[in-house]
């Protein structure tokens, strides 16, 4: 028996997915028991050339996959709700699990789709869509779970920690601070997502429903990007000792509402994300246990976010098997 | 249904558990689904008065423990291996499943304590004994599964990392900051476990375990502590804008044989042990996908470490149900 892999969506995370299922086959069987194979990759159109295997199934039709072999899991890697949204619904509601690293998808429509997921007895993990190759899912959702979390504070959108890194040591404006990050591909060509603070605020509210089960309301919730952070502000932060960085910030202190924003901050040197550079994130989390947690990583990238979709991938192998011998109700 | 825990030791982490167990009781009930009830406690001498509930047994001898009560947990919260080493094993062949704190147990007996759990199909359980309350025993082992770890630094002893941030912040010799650290709590009367490297060099052994399936000959892993660390080195690394660090590292790189060592070492602003001051302790993961993963914490404490152990508690027991269920096998 081998675990069949439907793969949506060939960019950067597609790609690194279908590479280290090649390159760590080993590690994956040897965790699983069974072997994983992509059969199936949906893509946007025919035009690319791509490098994937003969035997593996190319199309354009999201309805094609299921005609053609037994799917097992399938991995969601393309970006926004639509048609993402749809496609997620349906694979779930034919009780098959889904691992997706779309964080937009897992803010707007994740308490929805876990909803689907439970109601088809199957599963929907996103560990990739926070922080990247950091587990920070998992960390909150199995390691702490004793503890009562009273506060988040994280740097989550890599590309904005790089840009605000760079104005601060070579001296530059935002425009062109932003400009070097796109040569160097830490940019994207439209960066409104990023440099808007939207990716950092989508990352915040999936961490909003994880620890405290809802989000709170998007108009209530602070957002503010990156993008009129000016060189004095920077230098003036820098003569007190500390930097400018875009925090988000995540609490339910001293009530029942949950409180959230994303905004840029001077931080000092006590902070536990100052010495977060580049495109590295972070996540400081308070408990009232384990007292202060950080937990610091690539926040983005295709192997780092290989990592984390394979991760769940794992998961979802281990259980689907354990459905089959009938035993769910103990996962 | 209770679970009925049994606690050996009420020292510091003992006393911990059995307070976090009271003021958490909501918690771990609902996520294991019955309440958690520590209904026996292996003290030292009945000298000492102590809070303890009349309903708990509280006893001097081993033995009576396992008379009066079903036992379905032991936490071991003992230091050192006699006769910890004697109590474990015996619990392990009763089929009870351990959860230990103790580094120098897990360090010298670890395999063979696992390997007995095997045999009797339970489980020993040792988050705590690494790094107090950061989850690393459980992110190494099912958070990073299919990354090739190669190479580990790490600052394992608060107690040293407290001393020489002390050192270098306060101008201080060795000795006068070794004596304010036993005035604060944070070192202990004989301080020769965490100044020597030996309490660093235990926790190195343990993730050794873990990551490679093995230890370096003890012999072979180089093991040097902070004792003869001076206000001049401290003085002439900051400098050159460096911090002395007491940094375990461990790798298998280029080889077969694991390499470990436990000594103080100049680090710069690039590490990323760099920050982490006072009595924290904190791991960076070189792996092959998810790149350079750092988690940094309390390394030590009442409650910190109670949470390592509570988390602990909470899979032994989720796992004793499904056995019962018959189902052991998936997880």
């Amino acid at each position: 028996m081998t675990i069949n892999v439907a793969l949506l969506g060939f960019g950067t995370v597609g790609q690194g997915v279908y590479e280290t299922v090649q390159t760590h086959q080993h590690e994956l069987s040897q965790k699983i028991g069974e072997e994983i194979r992509i059969v199936s990759i949906l893509i946007k159109s025919q035009d690319k050339d791509r490098r994937i295997e003969e035997n593996v199934q190319v199309t354009t039709s999201f309805a094609d996959i299921f005609k053609q072999n037994r799917i097992d899991i399938v991995i969601e890697a393309i970006v926004g709700c639509d048609p993402t949204y749809n496609y997620v619904k349906e694979v779930l509601s034919q009780a098959i699990p889904v691992v997706t690293a779309n964080k937009e998808l897992m803010a707007k429509k994740g308490s929805h789709l876990r909803k689907v997921a439970r109601e088809n007895k199957t599963t929907i993990a996103f560990e990739a869509s926070v922080a990247g190759g950091i587990p920070i899912i998992r960390v909150i959702n199995e390691c702490l779970q004793i503890n009562r979390i009273e506060k988040v504070e994280a740097i989550l959108n890599g590309t904005s920690n790089y840009i605000l890194s760079s104005m601060r040591e070579n001296g530059l404006s935002f425009k062109t601070a932003l400009a070097d990050a796109q040569k160097l591909g830490y940019a994207e060509a439209d960066p409104a997502n990023d440099i808007l603070g939207w990716d950092a605020f989508y990352k915040t509210m999936i961490l909003s429903d994880l620890i405290y089960g809802s989000q709170p309301d998007w108009e209530q919730a602070y957002r503010k990007g990156i993008d009129n952070v000016t060189e004095k502000e920077i230098k003036a932060a820098e003569n007190e000792g500390k930097k400018v960085k875009l925090i988000a910030t995540l609490s339910k202190a001293g009530g029942r509402v949950v409180h959230a924003e994303v905004k840029p901050v001077k931080i000092g040197p006590d902070h536990p994300l100052y010495s977060v550079e580049g495109v590295d994130n972070a996540v400081s989390i308070q408990t009232d246990l384990a007292e202060n947690l950080v937990f610091q990583g690539p926040g983005a990238g295709a192997l780092p976010t290989a990592s984390s979709i394979l991760q769940d991938v794992i998961k979802a192998a281990l259980r689907n098997r354990s459905v089959d011998s009938k035993v769910a109700q103990v996962l």
